[in-house]
Order: C-alpha cells, then structure tokens, then sequence
C-alpha cells in the first residue's frame, strides 16, 4: 500500500537507491525537499545534471575531472617519474590531504572482484599499461595502493604481474599499525604484518 | 584547499545540506552519482523537481498530495466526525500504517517553539480552527497526536485551549510503556504516566 501521492514516492525510492541511505531516511530526505523553498530543491537537482553533464574522466589519469586533462596531470611542477594506483577518486583526495605525495596518479574505478562480475578489463588497468609504455614519458616507479583487502590484494597482485616486464620499481603501501592507535584493538593480522614489518629505530 | 572540480564540490555541498547528511556521507553520495549512468542521475534530479511541482498541501488537511484535496480528505467512506492533528505528513503515515483509525488528519506542519521562532501563526492552526467551526462539517472530536515532548505538549496545550469554546471532544494520544519495551529501561516520566494512566483487567 502506497501511503504517500506518487511523485513523493518516486523521489523516496530515488533516494533510497543511495548507497547507506535507508527507506527511513529517504523518507526524511524526501520530506526535507518538500520542505524546502523551490530554488533550493531546482539548486540541487540543477547541480547533478551539471556534475553529471561536466565531469568526466581524465585523458590520463582517469580521475574525475571537468577538463580533458586532470590539474593534477597537468601540473607541471609535479613529480612524473610516480604513478600511485588508487581505487577510486576519493583516495587520490585522501593522498592529496597527506601534501607529501607529489608525484601522479592512477584512477582505476574499482578492483577486480569474480564475486561481482568485475574483471581486470572492467577497470582501468590497459590505460595504465599504456602510461607506464609511453615512450615519451618517464615512469620509473609505480606504487599500488589499493585497498588491504582480499579484492584490493588481489588486483595489486595482478597489477604488479603486468608490469613486471617493464623493469620499473613496483611498490605496495606499508601494512602495520595505524598512528594513534592502540594495540589492544588491532587485529591479528595487522599486528602480525606491523611485527614483519619492523624496522631498526 | 579544493580537491575536487567545481562541479563535484557543488554536488557534495547540496548533499551536505541534507539533514543528517555529513561531509563524509555527501561525498560519498556525490562520487556515486558520478559513477552511475547519465540516464539514472538524470531521474533522480528530474525527481526532485517533479516533486516540487506537483506536491501542495491539501485545501482541508494541509497533507502534501498532488490533488487539490487528498485522497484521504475525499475519501467517503472515512470517519468525518474525527480529525487527528499531527505535526507533519510522515504522522500521517505512521496512523495510517496502523490500520486502525479511519477518521480525517490535520497537519500542522510543525509545532510552537518560541527558541526557533515559529509561533501560532507560522503552523495551520488557523486552518484547524476553520475546519472545526465549519457549519457544513460535522466534527465531533479532535484527537491532538503532536510528538510527547516540551514543544509537542505545549502546542496541544494551545491547541486544546482555543478548541474549547467549539464544545466538541478534545483527545490527546495515551502516555504509557510502549508494546513490546522493557521496563528498566523506561524513564521516569513515562513509567509515571503509565501508573497513573493504568487500568482494571
């Protein structure tokens, strides 16, 4: 049974279908449209179709962009010997706010999952091949940071097979444990790789 | 520092914008948007502004429908002799998902409360007042189902008040346990409410 007038209930399963949000909560952002005075609501409708019409991916690096090459990629003043391989765009954020990195990305929108039907040509893996075999750039190390998870393993597993041939340094983040966090809380595996991982201090 | 493009910062802001919407969340919610299918963001924006357009508040009830006067307001077969006033459209639901009461709603959009500024006038009391003195209508009692905190309390109080001189029955929602909720973690106020409410079995 349909409590609500039909464009109420379009705009609650429209907003249901957000990844975290809740039939609950898409209710009371549904409600909170409605609320609102009608500019504000055109405002917000107005900025998905504008992201949606002006963002694409980048030439090179495959980061979401509203120009054909990157500012990242194109700065010049970056350092183009590093390619970091992120997951999604919102790591290249995370790597952006550490402003030690300085070197370029890869955006390779997703990991490689059997389980969701994803393959390794279903994310952006060719495109990074292309770059590192660029004759006319000058990539000498490639850095995976994809996530430590089983997925994110195993696409930097298969990431660094492919570029073996290459000769270039291959690296993966470091595992151990997070600053500020405590011991009592960290789980095994991750105690046992920061114990691996030890250095001479 | 700006991470993103324009575009996508919009984007992120206008979800940020939503209740219990956070930076994280919005942003989260935004990248989705991007990586979806132009056709799905674009039906979810046009949701947005579809909704807008059609949904006003019902002439009688000031429920939100996309008719002149809403589907429970025309229904003959409901109860005109009742109206259960209600702070917002989602009260509504919650009655009507009981099953049980088949009377007319009074929406008021809100309730009293003077810390954020909404007074007597900025809520459809005046049009609760209307509806009841009505010669053609034929209301019998006013059920005031405002939310069981400082402000709900006081707007039926309000309510309640300028209802009298009309002479008909005014109701107020039992105070009690909940069904199905354990007494040791009940505050006090409502264990108290409870006891003096209680009844013979």
């Amino acid at each position: 049974m349909k409590f609500f007038a039909p464009p109420v209930e379009r705009l609650i399963e429209e907003f249901a279908k957000l990844p975290g949000i809740g039939q609950k909560t898409a209710q009371r952002l549904a409600f909170h449209i409605l609320s609102q005075p009608k500019e504000e609501a055109e405002g917000f409708a107005q900025a998905i179709v504008d992201a949606k019409h002006t963002i694409f991916t980048c030439k090179v690096c495959q980061n979401l962009t509203d120009q054909e090459i990157c500012p990242i990629c194109s700065n010049l003043a970056r350092d183009r010997t590093q390619i970091c391989v992120v997951t999604d765009p919102k790591d290249v954020v995370a790597f952006e706010r550490t402003r030690e990195y300085n070197g370029l990305y890869h955006v390779l929108h997703g990991v490689i999952s059997p389980l969701a039907h994803v393959g390794p040509d279903d994310i952006r893996i060719r495109e990074l091949l292309l770059r590192v075999g660029d004759e006319n750039e000058d990539v000498r190390e490639v850095i995976i940071a994809t996530n430590p998870d089983t997925e994110g393993e195993a696409t930097a597993m298969y990431i660094s097979r492919l570029l073996r041939p290459f000769g270039i340094r291959v690296t993966r983040l470091a595992y151990g444990i997070p600053v500020g966090g405590h011991l009592e809380y960290i789980d095994e595996v991750t105690l046992t790789r920061a114990f691996e991982g030890r250095r001479e201090i």
